[in-house]
């Protein structure tokens, strides 16, 4: 998502729950909705709100095409589809999975190179900065005590320069590409590609900018230290890649390879993108089975047991990739690239055993997570709503937030350490281990002196995968103080919240795992005496909890823990405390997905219907929304070319008067012969395809003017059709463009059947059917879209309705 | 499944091809299809199938009903539910999937506790004799070498009538109990399970017979030593469970408390039942993400999020009390329960390192398992059929079937250590680990002096679970004799195909692990020298590839081998494994289970339609298929009644006529009210709710007589109901009863299209409305059911769409 770009939280109010209205700019009462600029084709009742904030500005939402457009060319393209071609496809989309996982892994890789090079630099100068000082100051303690002022300090400014100054250039550097190149690559991305696999287009997010800034933004921010992750960018860069890769390049560029023309549909590309969402994740924990359940069960919405393995094959190519990358770096070829970078929190040398009584503490962990979760998730949600309005001022503004929180967090991370006591090493480790002054390492010397080391350095002055790593080291009992704990927890939840909304790239997973890894930790030290569980683990299941309380993912994030600590025996009490939470955060609020998805308003059609959707017919929905349009099988030019002008509709239920009827029948009956839609009404308005009379074309004489490759174009607009007057007298025969096989409901259906319908099916439009047979009657009685099916829309329209609608709301929360 | 219960080939392929002829004793030819005795209502062309095999005989088949039956009654009972009960359904609900998760993991243990004892005083006993005998043999061998034959043998021949007896004694119990009380017992029941949740009505599959059966018939066939596993039937006690909490007991001894209610219809049963099933994989491989995704990819038709946390609630209980339970048995309580029993083959204490140099031995691995399974899913097929002319013959085939493979395989299991030599213990070893003598351990002394083991012995003279621990076991790469593991993977091959269709309750798991571990291990040793994995690790690559090679499964199996072998860093390998042989396999055949299906008939509705679907539409279909018939809103009795005698629809359209349409239209139109299904029917007629007169009858007149619960009841007759001249003359309103809002499709629909929204909706009937809009035609055209939609049905009426057929045939392969 990108909460920079989330306006006004007036406009998002009415966008939410007005439904239908042209946002213009103007500022209107979220309460009262009173000042509606009407579409043009006026629906005063219910009505679809094709509106959401995508990158920069509130966008014209589309769907997506997932039905297989049955008309006449589709047909014979696919009755011609030869053996070979069908293999092509096959082989294809193999390779592309293929593809998708290798370049996913390779860019991964690269990514976490640059991190720890670049957070390793700077790191280590600072490191070396303080150490001297700390030297010095020491030898001065201990020698000259008279003059300290004049000596101390000096370095330890030279190192908060250095150390702000970098971080500074970086999340600089890092927010004007996104702001002036990408602004929907800010945020983690993950709501949008969730909303593109339930059927709503989101514009400019798969594309080729948007992806290099992703990987240089989050190139930049993760080094600078900011409270942000690298996971939720890793899926959207899996999934530009998947974009990208199925439609043959970037969109100026494009290869119009004859085999990628299978891949022109959105059917097809929805299965790349979750192939690249699974490999994204995959890429970000090294969690094959991870990703592939994330993708199943946070990301897609359809389903099928075909993509379970085509994802699993891609992830599968994450891993190898990732682990010959890692074989590679261990030869040490790989500057500062550690054992670190690519995640692991691998806790599998501790032996768990637990008893009974270990359950208190976990269920305990499970309800503080739930509880913090949910918190978590309110706070953020009026935090982006403030930022909101800071980041709508304009471009300045966004960089300025960003660089506000990036000042913010390095004179946190810098100066809090000094508060921290110096501890004495464990003598007990061995040599090299305490303390130490690299840029990694569980117990950093920093303004110690030697023999010494400062806790909350180690977690504030290295990057976070390692401050992670740090806060879950086992068998470390006494390595952290209460009060260094403490103080990170706070420092955290703040950061955790001020620095998601900014206007670069940002994941939410691993903010989320330092705050609930503190508590966690601190927990452990607090039953520490009561239980034989490792605190390293408590730490790993305050993460856990924590997540679950504010994600709201379970099987999914059960796998991906155990990926990523690498211990199965956890699995047990990590199940109960993820359901614990899960279930206590339930109570409360939504996930934090569903909160940003509603703050962008996008369109996202749940899986369930609502209860009181049982009361009202789909007829009765249609009758609300009269801005029904057909067309007849043969038109005349102008009347569609008017239809298309003066409405936004994308798909025309196209009818035949007085059609022979079967034997026996009285004549002039009325048929429904499909459902054509805009695009392709389009292209052939832009072909010039018109007859002189109103006849019915034969298939060859359309073939030789249309394939099905040219149907699939997109984007064309009807304002730039440009048409003689003499032109406009003709005729169009819809018939061969038109689906003959559209989804239709009765108009007695239930509104939640025919949603049911809708979203398992995977539909953009649905037609309604009368019951009643008599002549003279049209056989469609309206359209449904995603929008008229959901709640927020059909309850402005049914007040009456509404009675359900306020324990929904209390549910929901923040609506 | 049963495969005993199979009948012969040539009523099997009847029946696949056939179609809608009542099977009534007498032998068809399987090629010509001309001995048909029609329905009563003749369907020349296309028409259903509702015979399967389940149980002991050929069985009528109907479908569930997963829709919402939106009638008045249903909408009057849902408008009225109030808080607290919608509060009982959601504790019911959660209480439920505990109860199912608790009482799955407590008969797992039960099992297992009984297995391990059981087989172990057997074992135990066997292997005392036989060190006895060698004993005695040594010692006359080194003192007095003239006599031999006068004293060797003698202790031996004890020992194996011993063992024979004790095994013949446990499978006779076994396969009587199944034979007489539960036929349905028989096989593992995955399939029917996948049939169920599929929608189709597998009778008497979750009784409380069943169960019972199936619990003491696997602990006989376990503990007999029999190839055959109890994970297959774990599952099926699960869903067993499942289904008898959520109807309140079994069938003649139901708890009629007024909660359960809620629970009395297909959809909350289904998902109690996919609980089960994911317990039941959980509890046979203590596997709780395992048996999520065994119960999501393999079992489940349709799944939603809410569906994967409940399963997954189940699972964590199994895992909690299966602990619990091994906890307990440590400290000795257990008889011979020791460290074995519960699942887990443990090589978590190998370090897996492995170079780019070793995935060749993973992909011959792959292509060996892909090779072996499909070959593997061929013969069993030819031999389930065989089997099921042998089992045709009558109860006492059945049994004597069972014994005399259990004859086989105890001759087998005894005799063949013998033929091992007896190898030299490694000294390096800690004191007692060899050789063994009691029940497990991985070098068993059996017939060899102090000092050396026999190799074979180790993994014939125990249960199967020791066989897999001892050939999983690693860093012991001289272990086994290649002669030995051939020997051993000869046997179990046969073994595993011989064993699988005898009448007993019986899994696959295990014999597809034995022999693959087997041949796995046989390929670590061949590459020893080239390679650093470990043969162990080699064992379980090959069970991988051989379970991936016969049931076709990937992310389930991969997550079930994680979590039984314990180590994470096995994955990408295993994942390489899975990837290649499930491609390898699927080049060749389906998978076990499909063909299982495909052998008992049950009509399984696959996710995706066939592609020749496209040239065919449902109007096309349903002119086949002249069998509509309709009733009016308001019915005569004695109509209503002769139809549900002669026809064996589960569901009438409802069609008023000369309705008054809306205003402007002429009058005289009619109407689709809706869909009433014959249960109701025979409801009202069981009631005798009758109306003197034509009328329309009132909400609250329907009310006072009926509840929703009442109309829930199944199973009812239409056969049992006696009316009196009287009543026939009457009248019944069906109105209340009909569910407004069934699913339809207009006639032009493609079959392809129709048949997607039939399995994603989970339908049971699908009305076809016509295209054309005319006064006096009927509002339905057609009605389309499970049996309708299914390839084979529909290729038998339209034999010109058999082009495509050809291709699908030679991918199935077995068809």
């Amino acid at each position: 998502m990108e909460p920079n770009q989330i306006v006004e939280p007036s406009t998002a109010n009415q966008m939410e729950e007005g439904g239908g209205r042209e946002q213009e700019g103007e500022e209107a009462d979220p309460e009262s909705n009173s000042l509606h600029q009407p579409l043009l084709k006026s629906s005063p009742t219910l009505s679809s709100n094709p509106l959401a904030i995508v990158g920069a500005k509130v966008s014209h939402i589309e769907s997506l095409d997932y039905e297989i457009n049955e008309n006449d060319l589709f047909k014979h393209d696919w009755r011609s589809r030869s053996k070979v071609q069908v293999l092509q496809y096959i082989i294809l989309k193999w390779t592309l999975a293929f593809l998708v996982g290798l370049l996913t892994g390779a860019i991964a890789s690269l990514i976490n190179l640059a991190i720890e090079n670049i957070a390793g630099i700077k790191l280590l100068a600072v490191a070396r900065l303080v150490e001297k000082e700390s030297c010095v100051f020491y030898n001065v303690v201990l020698i000259t005590f008279p003059f300290p002022n004049s000596v101390i300090g000096e370095l330890y400014i030279t190192g908060f320069i250095y150390f702000t100054g970098a971080n500074l250039a970086l999340t600089l550097f890092a927010s004007v590409l996104c702001v002036v190149f990408a602004p929907t690559a800010a945020g983690p991305g993950i709501p949008e590609i969730k909303a593109y696999l339930n059927g709503v287009n989101t514009p400019n997010m798969f594309g080729a900018s948007t992806l290099i800034v992703k990987i240089v933004g989050s190139i930049g921010v993760v080094s600078a230290g900011l409270d942000l992750g690298k996971e939720g960018p890793m899926v959207h860069i899996g999934t530009c890649i998947a974009s990208l890769l199925g439609q043959g390049g970037p969109d100026n560029y494009r290869l119009k390879w004859r085999w990628l023309r299978y891949f022109n549909n959105d059917r097809d590309r929805r299965d790349l993108i979750t192939c690249g969402a699974a490999s994204g994740v995959c890429a970000a924990f090294r969690a094959p089975v991870g990703g592939v359940l994330f993708a199943l069960e946070e990301v897609a919405s359809w389903w099928r047991s075909a993509l379970l393995w085509r994802t699993f094959f891609s992830t599968a190519m994450v891993v190898v990739v990732l682990r010959g990358f890692m074989e590679f770096c261990n030869s040490g070829k790989c500057g500062l690239f550690g054992k670190g970078g690519l995640i692991m929190f691998d806790v599998s040398s501790v032996a768990v055993s637990y008893h009974a009584m270990d359950l208190l503490p976990v269920i305990v962990i499970g309800i503080i997570g739930g509880v913090l979760g949910s918190l978590y998730n309110y706070a953020l949600h009026k935090v982006l709503r403030l930022y909101s309005l800071i980041n709508a001022k304009g471009r300045m503004h966004k960089v300025l937030l960003s660089v506000g929180v990036c000042l913010f967090t390095s004179a946190c991370l810098y100066s809090l350490p000094f508060l921290a006591p110096c501890a004495r090493c464990d003598p007990s480790l061995p040599d090299n281990a305490c303390p130490t002054t690299g840029q990694t390492g569980n117990f950093k010397q920093f303004n110690c002196p030697d023999g010494y080391y400062n806790d909350l350095a180690s977690l504030l002055h290295s990057t976070n995968d390692d401050a992670v790593r740090n806060i879950f080291s086992t068998s470390t009992p006494t390595e952290f103080h209460p009060i260094s704990l403490l103080i990170f927890f706070a420092l955290y939840c703040i950061l955790g919240l001020i620095t998601f909304g900014i206007a670069t790239p940002s994941g939410l997973f691993l903010p989320i795992i330092l705050i609930g890894s503190a508590y966690g930790r601190l927990l452990g030290l607090v039953m520490g005496p009561y239980t034989n569980i490792d605190q390293g683990l408590y730490a790993v299941l305050g993460a856990a909890s924590l997540m679950a309380g504010s994600m709201r993912m379970t099987v999914s994030l059960c796998v991906i823990f155990l990926e990523l600590t690498n211990n199965l025996l956890l699995l047990p009490i990590t199940m109960i405390v993820l359901l614990i939470s899960k279930t206590v955060g339930d109570t409360f609020n939504p996930s934090i997905y569903e909160i940003i998805l509603h703050l962008k308003g996008l369109p996202f059609l749940e899986a369930h219907a609502e209860p009181w959707m049982r009361n009202l017919t789909v007829g009765e929905l249609a009758a609300a929304k009269p801005s029904l349009v057909t067309l007849c099988g043969i038109e005349k030019v102008s009347r569609v070319v008017e239809v298309l002008r003066n409405t936004t509709h994308n798909g025309f239920p196209v009818v035949d008067h007085g059609v022979i009827p079967p034997a026996g029948q009285q004549s002039g009956a009325t048929e429904l012969h499909g459902l054509v839609l805009r695009t392709h009404i389009v292209a052939v308005l832009r072909k010039k395809w018109f007859l002189p009379e109103r006849r019915r074309t034969e298939e060859w004489e359309v073939r030789e003017q249309f394939t099905s490759v040219d149907l699939a174009e997109r984007g064309q607009k009807v304002d730039e059709v440009v048409l003689t007057e003499e032109e406009m007298e003709m005729y169009i025969d819809l018939h061969p463009f038109t689906n003959t096989t559209p989804y239709t409901v009765v108009e007695s259906m239930s509104v939640a059947k025919a949603a049911v319908l809708f979203r398992q099916v995977g539909l953009r439009h649905l037609l309604i059917v009368p019951k009643y047979q008599a002549a003279g009657m049209s056989p469609v009685v309206g359209i449904l879209t995603r929008q008229d099916l959901r709640a927020n829309n059909i309850l402005v329209a049914f007040p009456h309705l509404a009675k359900s609608k306020e324990k929904e709301k209390s549910r929901v929360g923040h609506a």
